[in-house]
């Protein structure tokens, strides 16, 4: 196939609700260590939905037309004179944000906090809901024979959730409570039992999404009740048999009455890591995290080694990324598939193409 | 001097605003490793001031009389049978919390969070301020003999900022920001510049604390304004030319708006360690922790290694913790001490004896 | 049943190669924390054996007569006054050394480099090869239902291999190499395994026990030549595609040979740890060391939390430790016990009783 | 003045013993990222004369001729087009080896362990006793107005020893023994002094240098003898009153008997450093690392952060280069450099411009 001559069908977010499909030019390699890519799958994420929708999230503003779309797998159709690694042919997952190396977070090896990242889907950045993508090599991961592209398309959130565990230092033997039955929660739930936690509890107020969780990985669910965070945490103590609290509280939700409850259920000297977004501002249980002394800790996307980790563990059977996928829908329908996101009923949408069947 | 026959005047709290003195029985060791101390020189702690106008500090109530103080030096009267490292005469630094040593945090090295801690000063449990102490010879800690007892009184709290700082792990170049300029906030910033902090900003809103700051340690100062946290903190960023933020911040304040300055000023993957007690919720920017991936960390008393670290610094000239001493005063004059420290207007009080002549 | 009027037989070693059953005092409690523990099942470790054949390991020398014995698993007979995690009637591994609880080490959580630790027949020490052991009751580990007593006994081991893992801090997706398929080599690889190791390979010179470590746990074995230690770590490289060497290695042989090779396999910046032991001194690859900045680390015993993972393991069904026994003999058949693991026939031998009907 | 048309005088290696001066082509920017310095000062490193004589270190071979030196300080002349942090005129510290960026080692925050560096007199790569030289501004390091360009040439031996000691994680009150004082074993000391340690102790056979060190940094130091590694040892913890050893033992020398010194001095759960290079293997007491659960460490070269805590420390006034310096030289006396340094009669010589009027 001629790249050159192909079509690069986009879809791409005008304004709040106003999307459209269109054909941009196939964009060129920029330098020898990068690689063009046809997308093969995408998930679909919340901050996808959130642009959608609001047209922007904090000061990220969508002001142009920005082509959505950030978790993605695709083939490689060409690579740059330099790169040994890929050929063309090579099924890979996209990890779709790119630091400028060059900055002390960059040479410290924590690139994700790259002041100068170029993150797909992130005013002004296009996203990779896209015919052809160029991304630099070391960026493209290889899939093993035994993984498919549309677990490929999972990668992504599943590298949020390796990216989160990492943060918290969950080892053999300790106990974890998630916070949160979403995807990146319920990715969360399985890559901690992946570390070897021998009590991973869910917490959500969902029933139907604690009964997928008890399915999918957690050994313990709790439904949260409407009462003080103090005596939710309580509950959940005595019913996954906590004493003394969890050494381990990974908040995936965002919401102020889960991040209160998740202070109140770490044990004495435990860890508690905010993974999930949502308001700037929110009534926090400060003393009992200065009392107990826990360690706090914000995660923010992937850095260094998530992807090739999370890619292990799917190929190695470790967490079973396919169960998450509800559907999959044709590109021209993808606007679609964001609205059954918005609505809830489904866990992982992911949108075929344009390039499926490279 | 033979303990049994002597006095052991106890200066106690019966409720709010009550004390009085009485002459106690004289301790017995309790085990071949305990040692028997005369209590020489006690500072006056914050804590204690509490205690004293509210009978309470969160659920920690006075219901009997309590003895107060619990940051004292002394000098060795008897040692156990079993004690090698201590003799009779010995001036001493006195550890005044005594874990249980077979819990999982005792066993783990990090006794401050052991469940079963018996604290002085803390009910149900006595203080120091009273004639003979027994304590486990491995919280009592030689002085060396260019440390005065006066300057060894000072060593609690100096233990708790080596704490912070070791909680909040300052490296040699790092920038810090320390939230308050009370004792602890001094002595966390004298003990961020030992620790090879090249630049140290004390914030505080009274503005004679922070010139004793300039003078005692900091190398830069910052007076809090009624604006909003975010911009105090761009304003503590341009004046101490932070780009970016500070690597670490320590609150040693427990002020609400001093809290969110901090988690405002800390750069992205910096640290932030809640030194100060304060209100127990408070409205905290959770989302600039987890976006900027800042390691929040708790810091509670004090344990393995840091009484040792702090007689050491004060040894080797690197804090001056003499400069902090306004004063003392007479055992008998213990509850003007503690008015004065109530208005304010002192940074360190002492109080001698009763056995100061030992 | 009343154990002071119970028989107490002992396995004693009187001096190398003499050995003999005694009917000794049943021990007493020593203060309100201990428990009295029947011993039902002990393994045979190689520093037994090594006692028994030479009286001596490096500057331990047996001088009195001592009993043998360290890896017990019992039943508690008697609590003391202050006991409030066991009764009477349950089953517990045995840890088997006493640290101090005073010094730096066991205050700062490694009490495994306690200097005053009493250590189970070590000299002059006297060890669990006998009816009635008497132990602080932190030091005393519950078994879950589903862990038999005969498991128990290989809780010691397991600890040791735990200790050695988590010097290693093997996290999940790592390559781990393990030199020698010894009883601690294989729970070694197993343990790795079970921390999330994505590859384990096994490296020995009896093609027998690699045929059981693949069978037990490990992903790759290689039977190690005799040839240049390049020369092998370059093969193991290949055979077990470790493109630029290993995560970690571990050598659990203490042999010269495995060493070397141990510092030539392991990749830039990876993790090497001495779990076996062996000479004192022997010819070391330093430029090796220096050049890949490798981080090196000595194991040594088990410390704080590694009996409790160690007992989460097996009953989490993660390490399978039955399938390690290669027999159990009568407490009257303990010499023979002892031949055959010196003939190097089994894995690991136990010894029942003398209290298995407890 | 425009580069273009200057001289680029070169001190070239042909082979051992063999150096000539020739003027090459002046470079030119490789890319928007790079500058363009004109070279000051040059310090001569140990790796430097053992080319000069010797043709080769290890596997790296000299075999076309190589410009020699790699520890510049320079001036900016001309930045590429994306260059925000320099301009033409400002001094900087050049850092001589440049890595990939697209490595694990280079996402992973440890670009030295970078397998495609480049680094300056390291064959084949050219070195720095050149007139003008191209580095990507990143690794050009503007000094301080109170910092010296002859200063500036001492960073990088001063960046080694700080990855040295940062390998140790030397903190505050820590005992600290450098084995060797030569220039990295004095800058090793002096920054562990700075690190806060309270004792640091200089061990060389060289009683000269040893009073050097002394009057530079050292609280202690020790004359080694020609007696067993344990005895020096012993002798070395009873002269610096290290009872149980030392926290942190450095080998700047790489000699054989330092290094088995290094292993007997360090106490049990210390960290010991091999940042000297001498014998590829050496008889190494490894039970002693093994027993002790000693940390032992390589350290190669530097890496994030370092340059810029080297410059710290030299504006700060904590290491005072300026007293190493025992000379500078011209550019064309560069060869007598040599041979004085080879003659270890001195600390360090400067080579002087070629453009030291810049």
């Amino acid at each position: 196939m001629d790249p050159k001559s192909a079509s690069n069908l986009s879809f791409i977010l005008n304004k709040p609700h106003d999307v459209a499909f269109a054909d941009r030019p196939v964009p060129s390699l920029q330098g020898p260590h990068d690689v063009l890519v046809g997308v093969n799958y995408t998930g679909i994420c919340g901050s996808d939905v959130h642009y959608w929708e609001h047209g922007a999230i904090g000061h990220f503003v969508v002001k142009d037309p920005m082509v959505l779309g950030h978790e993605s797998a695709g083939t490689v159709v060409e690579v740059g004179s330099a790169v040994t690694t890929l050929s063309a042919g090579d099924r890979i997952a996209l990890e779709p944000g790119y630091p400028c190396r060059r900055c002390a977070p960059c040479l410290g090896g924590r690139y994700n906090l790259c002041p100068d990242m170029r993150f797909a889907a992130t005013p002004p950045y296009d996203g990779t809901l896209t015919g052809f993508w160029v991304a630099p090599a070391d960026f493209c991961y290889k899939l093993p024979d035994n993984v498919s592209l549309q677990e490929g398309a999972l990668i992504e959130p599943l590298a949020v959730a390796v990216h989160i565990v990492r943060q918290a230092a969950v080892t053999p033997g300790q106990s974890v409570v998630v916070m949160g039955a979403g995807p990146v929660g319920l990715l969360c739930a399985a890559v901690a039992r992946a570390f070897g936690a021998s009590k991973v509890v869910s917490v959500d107020i969902v029933e139907s999404k604690l009964a997928f969780a008890k399915s999918f990985c957690s050994t313990h669910i709790y439904t949260s009740q409407r009462i003080a965070a103090e005596d939710n945490a309580a509950n959940i103590k005595r019913e996954a048999d906590l004493e003394g609290g969890a050494d381990v509280v990974i908040d995936a939700s965002g919401a102020e009455p889960s991040i209160q409850t998740s202070l109140h259920v770490v044990r004495m000297g435990g860890t508690y890591v905010q993974g999930g977004m949502g308001k700037s501002d929110i009534t926090f249980p400060i003393m009992a995290m200065c009392l107990k002394e826990v360690t706090a800790k914000g995660s923010f996307r992937y850095g260094s080694g998530d992807y090739k980790l999370a890619i292990d563990l799917v190929a190695g059977g470790k967490v079973d990324v396919k169960r998450l996928i509800s559907g999959t829908v044709p590109f021209k329908e993808a606007e679609d598939a964001f609205k059954k996101v918005k609505e809830g009923e489904v866990i992982k949408m992911l949108i075929a193409g344009p390039n499926e069947k490279l």
